[in-house]
């Protein structure tokens, strides 16, 4: 199996990427790696050749470029070659750290879409207390979504939760204000009817306030809500820990109690970490498609490599094309 | 002034509700407070009967009735006489911590709109790191909203965030998942043009992630997507100290390192604890009407007598009427 990956995108690159892409072929011995970007950057963290091999490229797409245009302007970019390269049957996944937004714009002109697809939805698996996860989507690949687009959502985010985290049955939720039938907006009342129509298994609507307690394995949303939601849970987490250590660090006692309870905070820490459960998948294109988050470190990329050697290995893109072509 | 209270109202009525009346009368000299519930149980834990008068309601609006169909039909229950009140004149403001739906409803039905704004909005004071807290608007009372219902939410929260919560000139932010102009949905697009050509002190599209951080003063957005972020605060915030829990409780090491950090655990909670700014406004009604935490205690309901008693004082719905009138 080939996996091409973006040696440029994300706020640790190359070295980071370098390393996750390492570990990765140390730890599958069925795995070649294909890195992108500058030769010589690469080169400078990469302590092993083995099934892995650098393809230089000249450009990379910035943060700050606008995605659709990066993407048709800089064909020689580190993501472009990455994306290309599925696209051309050379490799079997991609993954890149780099331009949310640019990566999405790769996946649908380069990748392309499943046919039956009218919109990829990007989809992380977020934490929940009990430490299982659940699948969200869309977060953001399309704001104005339709409620068609949110029942192929429900039955590519089943496709995932099914062969990649082995959920028999996965328990599909519709992310609304209330849980009664007729809550929410026009695009969730109509969704709701729609979701109740398939042979999923379909819980009803969920509340965002019982998201960390895993209501259902798959969680669906139209993109705007879905990254509203996303950016929300990442903000209370970050402002209670800064709130956290405010309030540990106004006296000495605290001060040394808080010390002892390093390993503790540390733990809660690393439940909250969704690079854990790999990046976020762009579901609905004809090949894995990876965003690893843009603060990946090594141990984040290696995640992402498991997670799109499984959507390789169990035919994830192949499970969705079934699904959509049957319902 | 005269504040009329739905004593039956919450998780914790009526009792709660009738030791924050209490604690308000005795604070406040100017105001007398009309208690509307079962004139026996309200009896029992009421102290004094200085500036407070029991009006007997023989029906509650339960948690779970229709909000609509139970505004119509019990017209003898404790909400709705509360809001009979100020729409006869005989209240200046109206108080409840009990069924949201119900109380919108009433609020639009029974006390009715100010002429000219077409809808109603939530709009809770939420905490940030900081503690200076912003407004958030709307978190439910209209979950399709027009382009132009997010610009009349501007003006609304201006006039509250300058009136009572002393803010000159207060930074009005577009909830969206961007921060350029042209980011987001549909609707955020749009809102985003108008709300350019107010003269309110419009900064742009805020991120839901810097919320807490005190990005604007007045955050807008839809029913819908505020009753999500809301929500997700509270899911997220709940979440965070269930594991904080579990880990502290973990090993006798932590439990006794946690049981020092008692003071520095509550201090954070009573930051993230929203009824110290006291209810929900439901802004747009012809006067104050204030939607208190179900889970309300004798603390919320006087901190929500304290704002209804501000939006009397410097006349909110007034100031919102003439900048609608000529925004």
């Amino acid at each position: 199996m080939r996996i091409s990956i973006d040696a440029m995108g994300g706020d640790h690159a190359p070295k980071e990427i370098v390393l996750g892409a390492v570990k990765a072929v140390q730890t599958f011995p069925d795995i070649t790696i294909q890195l992108y970007g500058n030769e010589g950057a690469i080169r400078e963290h990469l302590t092993t050749n083995e099934r892995i091999e650098i393809i230089h490229a000249d450009e990379e797409i910035l943060p700050t470029d606008e995605p659709v245009r990066a993407v048709r302007r800089k064909k020689n970019s580190s993501m472009v070659l990455a994306a290309q390269a599925v696209s051309d049957g050379r490799a079997d996944a991609c993954i890149s750290a780099g331009n949310t937004g640019a990566l999405m714009a790769a996946g649908l002109f380069v990748v392309g879409r499943i046919e039956g697809i009218e919109r990829p939805a990007l989809s992380p698996t977020l934490p929940t207390i009990d430490g299982t996860g659940f699948v969200l989507l869309d977060v953001g690949a399309n704001a104005d979504a339709k409620p068609e687009h949110l029942v192929q959502y429900a039955f590519m985010g089943s496709a995932y939760a099914e062969k990649v985290r082995g959920i028999a049955k996965p328990r599909v939720g519709l992310l609304n204000i209330g849980t009664e039938e007729k809550k929410g907006n026009e695009l969730t009342r109509q969704a709701f009817l729609l979701l109740k129509d398939t042979n999923l298994n379909f819980v009803g609507n969920v509340e965002a306030r019982d998201l960390l307690d895993g209501v259902a394995d798959i969680v669906i949303t139209d993109g705007f809500t879905g990254n509203m939601v996303l950016k929300t849970i990442e903000g209370t987490a970050l402002g209670m820990f800064t709130m956290l250590k405010t309030a540990l660090m106004s006296n000495l006692k605290s001060k040394l109690a808080a010390g002892v309870l390093k390993p503790e905070f540390k733990q809660l820490k690393n439940k909250l970490d969704y690079s854990e459960y790999g990046g976020a998948g762009l579901f609905g294109l004809k090949a894995p498609v990876i965003k690893a988050h843009g603060s990946s470190d090594a141990n984040a990329i290696y995640n992402a490599v498991r997670q799109a050697r499984e959507m390789v290995q169990n035919d994830v893109s192949g499970t969705i094309r079934s699904m959509i072509e049957r319902p």
